[in-house]
């Protein structure tokens, strides 16, 4: 079995589906969080100024989404052949892109470009949740082949940070996305992780 | 052999990493591109209002970089084991993370956000150029694993795009990546779509 090390910041984050994936499988890893000014000294020599980073056995590499497809391999959490993989990987980059428009949105500082920002969101979130629900509803409760995989997990891991940066509950009336996340939540390897994981907003 | 159908605009984008695949491969693939009044008329009746789609029997799948996953696989274009593949996945998304910082830049209309977005771009982008670079300096003329993968030719089919929306050439000194994008183009089936292909300029 590799040793595993994660290094993020202390919030949830893009981190959160890698902790997720490693507790749903009940595999050891190293949870590092940095604060701040620890993050500034470490920046300069990682490969591209980004976290997370994961290393296995001594051999690091970045990009979150990339680190869960790899681990969801080696968990067999994969699909049940290429078609399932790429409508994984599909999914998983429209949740991405969900993720970028809200974060975008939230971080705008000028008052004029965030009202226009704020006003797309309005009318592409409902949108994407819509769509994201239905795609559940007609494969039997999970996103992709009527069987939980990697993505029903990176979604349900991701939602604190998505509704948080939204500033409203992304999933409300969404009845097939709600039932799918409780799901994962109720895992019991994912169950002990939300009552043991540090407390963060985000 | 499936039948393979790929509709996006008329332009480069995010359709020519697909192209180029199909071409490196020698796969026959029909190549719909759309005017927008077209693309305005299907848009509604598509997954989540984007392309690229592309239809593989029939099936229709969205996700670009998704989709250039599955072909690469199906063409032997992957790498040789589970620990290549999350390189190449990193490498692309790293490259997709410029890409969109590219774009969004270019298209910002708010002159104040477009100063700040301009002024950033000029210190990430040749951050990510040289670091891009020492990543092909060290696998031996390639980002991974010391041969052509599906990464190599998704970073050349990109190129013109991102040259396009950054105003300059990006990898301009850039000797690694230079040699990289002229081994993709010289590659028998590659020089032969470039030739044919339609002109445009991003």
């Amino acid at each position: 079995m590799p040793t595993y090390k994660l290094t993020y910041f202390p919030n949830k984050g893009l981190a959160e589906p890698i902790r997720f994936l490693f507790n749903y499988a009940n595999i050891d890893f190293v949870d590092v969080r940095l604060k701040d000014d620890e993050w500034l000294q470490l920046k300069p020599s990682t490969l591209f100024g980004q976290i997370p980073i994961l290393e296995v056995d001594g051999k690091k590499i970045n990009q979150s989404t990339a680190i869960c497809r790899y681990l969801a391999k080696q968990f067999g959490l994969t699909g049940k052949n290429d078609w399932e993989n790429l409508e994984i990987d599909a999914t998983v980059d429209t949740i991405n892109d969900l993720r970028i428009m809200i974060s975008t949105t939230h971080r705008e500082t000028n008052p004029e470009v965030k009202a226009q920002k704020d006003k797309a969101a309005g009318i592409a979130i409902p949108f994407f949740m819509n769509r994201l629900d239905e795609q559940v509803s007609v494969n039997g409760g999970f996103f992709v082949g009527g069987k939980l995989t990697w993505v029903d997990i990176v979604f349900a891991a991701l939602l604190d940070t998505l509704n948080f940066r939204a500033g409203f509950d992304i999933i409300e009336k969404k009845e097939n996305l709600k039932k799918l996340v409780e799901f994962v939540f109720k895992q019991p390897n994912i169950k002990i992780w939300l009552l043991k994981r540090p407390r963060t907003d985000y």
